[in-house]
């Protein structure tokens, strides 16, 4: 469950990312975040946990300063026992934003899921750090999280499985390369079991600003699917086989690009800066 | 523009199909396409025109006999002036039911387009002979047809290219293949461009039976996406550059399986068998 904010608080920022930004040309994500993080007095926190690469925390750091962050240190975990040390805790809870790399978001949760680090991030963001993942990173974010997926298909009962994210919201369900490895299907599919979440498809060097009033604007290069089934008339998701396509019907989707913005709240979409249509 | 509907008569079914359909195990929409057409009394012509293999029309004709039709015949086209000639006009003018098989729809389209036959198919359809067309072949079958366009990917301005297909309807915009393809984005993009159709995404082995009343009920073992811009809030098509994603709010979405049907009059969808939600 989402930490409760503290009365007068707001909560941080919760920026999922679609994986794949932009790190050298224009880095418009990750520039807006170090910015949001406070950008010389940022302190922000890396945890490369998912990735199994050597070097993913080290990037990040180097990105993070180059773009102005005072401070940027990674902060890894090997064990669940690291998860509950003492110089850990103090050291993330200084920090004005955390990051969490890509990779295999079951290392995320299995290692820190249940732990005082996974608490202690929820706490923080409900007291105002914020917090971005990308790809794995994101896909961790929130309370339902796609742990595996079928790509390519149409909505089928099979092709999706959802495991207990690190739960800062329970607002949306992510889903990461969302264009670029075709995943409408599964992400449909994962809301038929309960539509009272919203999903949301970030493509590949594309994020979800979500404000601490649940106002969601989009940055970077590709699009931002929403899929709201709150109109949801029907599913079938009840009914069906393990490898049958799930009737759904009556959902709503906005293609968003940067600028455009989407309430988690009341549900509505907005192009934002694009001028608005003529006709 | 489609033919006019004679007094007191009703148009023939429009059934386009995802490609790939069964044919050997339990070959349903092909079995009830020579139901529709009369069983016994049905005369089918098979016109594999879009396809550049020798044997596709002969495969269809041995198809449609061994499922009970009483005449299946392919009429081929090599040149436009075959599509002028009086014996062919006649033979086609006998049949209960066209068939258009897949290959290339340009092959079609510029073989037939503007011909004495593309108008006989119209005016048929219009006087109550059933045209089916699979792949290719179902991609003809509306006004405005998608010839081109990009796979997986989001809306993007420059991913799809329209031309007119042979314009049985002008309601709705075919595209086939549709998830085994990820041709989400590039049917978006098309209706993008002027809202007023209604986009259907057919999978693989799964028709569009679309009746007189135009009410669209799905066979098959895949689904049927139904994208509905009728509630389009905004599109960016008209301030967008080539490669630039396309800004669409607003767009409602049905995933159909089979028995489900969607009305493109008053664009009303339902479950149809499948027993009503409980909830």
């Amino acid at each position: 469950m989402p930490s409760k904010i503290p009365d007068g608080g707001q909560r941080g920022w919760i920026i999922p990312i679609g994986g794949a930004e932009e790190k050298e040309n224009d880095p418009a994500i990750l520039r807006r975040f170090v910015k949001l993080c406070g950008g010389l007095d940022a302190d922000i926190v890396v945890i490369p946990t998912a990735s199994r690469l050597r070097d993913t925390g080290e990037r990040y750091e180097k990105l993070f300063r180059e773009l102005g962050a005072g401070r940027a240190e990674q902060m890894d975990f090997d064990t669940r026992r690291d998860a509950e040390e003492d110089g850990r805790l103090e050291r993330l809870a200084q920090a004005t934003g955390i990051f969490l790399t890509g990779g295999n978001q079951l290392r995320i949760t299995t290692l820190l899921g249940g732990t005082p680090i996974a608490k202690l991030i929820r706490a923080r963001n409900a007291a105002g750090v914020h917090v971005a993942g990308t790809s794995a990173g994101a896909a961790v974010l929130s309370e339902h999280m796609i742990a595996f997926g079928e790509e390519g298909s149409s909505p089928r009962a099979g092709s999706v499985r959802l495991a207990p994210g690190l739960g800062l919201t329970n607002r949306f369900i992510i889903d990461q390369h969302f264009r670029q490895r075709d995943r409408f299907g599964r992400l449909s599919t994962a809301l038929a079991f309960n539509p009272f979440a919203i999903g949301i498809g970030l493509d590949e060097d594309t994020a979800a600003f979500i404000g601490p009033d649940n106002e969601l604007e989009v940055v970077g290069s590709g699009a931002v699917t929403v899929i709201d089934a709150n109109g949801l008339q029907f599913s079938s998701m009840d009914q069906v086989e393990e490898r049958q396509p799930v009737c759904l019907l009556g959902l709503t989707v906005h293609v968003l690009v940067a600028g455009a913005t989407f309430n988690l709240h009341t549900r509505r979409a907005s192009a934002g800066g694009l001028s608005p249509q003529k006709e």
